[in-house]
């Protein structure tokens, strides 16, 4: 026979037990503020029709989508982020949904990604997004569950960034960049930070059609720090005065910072450079990096979103606004465990361990009375060397084992040991179930 | 500007908040109870290569497998099921993994169904299995557990009908099927309960090659009512003298039914005519009814599985045992929904309605006040009408209103309203996080 090479596709990850109880958690931790904020989950399928997905995330996007004829010649493809979906459902049960609509969806996405950049072709995200409300306290929202969700996580030093977009273009336009050509400009700023500044003027004369002093204007009036609201409104008046979207944008961001400041919001900063790659948004856009140590800002963004006042519309034809916000579980997780946040807990509390093989029934109505209990408990299967069963204690971190010989047996008592310090003490079988739970608690 | 009309592929379903909600919460009342088991969560990625899945699933899940060839020309399939994906993880592991592997996976997966049987082409799957444990606890801990899990959902009358392979094959030697035909009598055997004891013959004398005589034996051992394991061995010994299997599958079915009746399981019944469709399996085989109501029955087994000694070497080239149960919560949930046992619960407890322009920003600090003492909360973004504000909180199903106008500001307090009863009163804004926390307790 024939063996089959068991492995995995390039980009696509197995999660073990050691990875997937972490990540599982922090998964957990995120629905319950996403829920804490009124948002409720939704589910989409993996797969849709193409023209759903298709034309929405650039021409870069188009080409990274797995996309395919399904059985029935049907053009299909597979989920490439979550918000397109959300635009589909949104306009698909108009009439059914609550007004605005506050969902969450944590799930897979895919794109076939250049894994040689250490990307992955499979990943999570974690969106929460708001259809049906103006610039204001949705975007705040946003900002504001970024905040809790890192302060659940352990994640103390973070920024969240913030620009609009409506900003971005009047600067685009003021440096003479031609409105056909304002999506090449975002994207050439977008990889600021990323490639330095002379890249950006490179691509700037090459493919948004500015020359040098253009180009460098453009940069100049992108990188002016901004430390705060009235000094954005300050910068306006001053350099984008003849760009009537810049007013908008502005208003915009003021509406969001009086949310921002009545909700408490700390670890805000505005940043005119930011400009994010997608085409899609039209106003207010965040990233977020952690800035724990001058290494967590490789990582780049670890949440990031913004307003898509104009993308329901493709499917209503009514003008429907929306803002949203999707942590990258992936790259949340990495930072997490170069900062030593994650820690090696396992899911099974306790294991019997299996060394007389006249009790077996005994052992398996103590496992039956554990579980009753609510303990996460098991039983070695079978009487084998002392030995391997610790080590099986070990490979889940299991902390407490439980002996019970002919010895104990006779006493109606069983030897309860922790498993990392190896004390250990004999208990009454009886006052095992409280015991445990006293030390479980 | 051409629409695009927002719609779903055949098959596949969005869940919104109202379905989702109840669902997520069966999903975790499983998930509590396989780790009170003792098993650990597992992910797999959605995409494998096709040799990984093909071959394992029969002449027609090979048909029904979503299959394609991605941007680098790789031959891939979309996840069939749970159990191959970890037959994989298995082999390929083997060094890391904890011996034995008790994992559990909740995730979709896809088949190209006919739709027009009520049949989903996209739909999860709850699984659990015991990698490298011999039939006995491992085994009996699947039903342990279906019963525990029913028991959280509160679904009452059920029954876990078991049969061994073994045992089946050896009806099908005794009453003349030749080894080579064993899969197409099983598969035949398979439809009994669907399409009753004539088409089962014809289809025996059809595709495995028996005659009337043959065929109606083999409908009569194996409707043979067993009431108990002691009923089991009298009817081997009665029936199966000749063929060594059936001792073989008796034993593992004694080692079963001592851990069954140690953990106290009582839903459990033996039938000689469970088959299951599936090729791999080769010793215990489970499905379960439920059998509330005489309706109940008609979703068929909501969870089923069985033991798959041989399918692991197809990686590996090494006999490991495996055991596993596999919920359908899709079945699931619509049984319980007639039942009743659908409730339409929210996630959301409190809605802070927008009545007055200048409390804004009181508004808002009383929301951040709620979220930070963990009450799931918000505020209807604008001062719309109240109806529109009262319908919103009814789509969501949240159950407690808070207004706050200026009469009530001046008071320092706030209405809270029970928005079931439409009782409501006054209380002192600084004791309200108290109050509620009582309340949603």
């Amino acid at each position: 026979m024939k063996l089959i090479e068991p492995r995995n596709l390039k980009g696509f990850r197995d999660y073990l037990p050691k990875d997937q109880i972490p990540r599982s958690i922090i998964f957990s931790k995120i629905k319950r503020v996403f829920e804490r904020f009124g948002f409720e989950p939704l589910e989409t399928p993996v797969l849709e029709y193409a023209d759903i997905l298709s034309g929405k995330y650039g021409t870069e996007g188009e080409k990274l989508m797995y996309r395919f004829k399904d059985n029935g010649q049907r053009d299909v493809a597979m989920r490439y982020d979550l918000t397109v979906p959300l635009a589909r459902v949104s306009a698909q049960y108009q009439n059914e949904l609550p007004k605005p609509f506050k969902r969450y969806q944590i799930a897979p996405v895919w794109r076939a990604e250049n894994t040689q950049k250490g990307r992955y072709r499979e990943f999570y995200q974690c969106d929460v997004d708001v259809v049906g409300a103006e610039a204001g306290i949705a975007d705040a929202e946003c900002v504001a569950m970024v905040e809790d969700i890192f302060s659940e996580l352990g994640i103390k030093k973070f920024v969240v960034k913030i620009n609009n977009r409506k900003i971005l273009n009047a600067i685009m336009l003021a440096s003479g960049v031609s409105e056909k050509k304002i999506l090449e400009a975002i994207r050439a700023v977008d990889k600021l930070e990323k490639v330095g500044a002379s890249e950006v003027i490179s691509e700037l004369k090459e493919k948004a059609g500015l020359n040098k002093d253009q180009a460098e204007k453009l940069i100049a009036l992108a990188s002016t720090k901004i430390s705060n609201i009235t000094a954005l409104e300050t910068f306006v008046r001053k350099n984008l005065e003849k760009q009537s979207q810049a007013e908008t944008g502005l208003e915009e961001m003021q509406k969001v910072f009086v949310s921002l400041k009545a909700f408490g919001v700390k670890n805000v900063e505005i940043d005119l450079s930011l400009a994010r790659g997608l085409d899609y948004y039209t106003s207010t856009i965040f990233e977020t990096v952690i800035t724990e140590t001058a290494e967590s800002k490789k990582y780049g963004s670890v949440a990031g979103g913004g307003r898509y006042d104009k993308l329901i519309e493709l499917f209503t034809g009514k003008d429907i606004p929306a803002v949203g916000i999707s942590i990258g579980i992936d790259r949340l997780f990495a930072a997490m465990q170069d900062l030593g946040l994650i820690t090696g807990e396992g899911v099974v509390s306790v294991l019997l361990l299996n060394i007389e093989k006249t009790l077996q029934e005994e052992y398996l109505k103590i496992l039956a009375a554990l579980r009753k209990a609510g303990i996460n408990a098991e039983l070695y299967y079978t009487t084998s060397d002392i030995k391997k069963q610790f080590t099986f204690a070990q490979s889940k971190s299991i902390k407490y084992g439980l002996l019970l010989g002919l010895d104990e047996a006779k006493k109606k008592a069983i030897t309860l040991r922790n498993l990392e310090s190896r004390k250990q003490k004999l208990i009454k079988t009886k006052d095992l179930v409280k015991e445990l739970k006293k030390l479980l608690a």
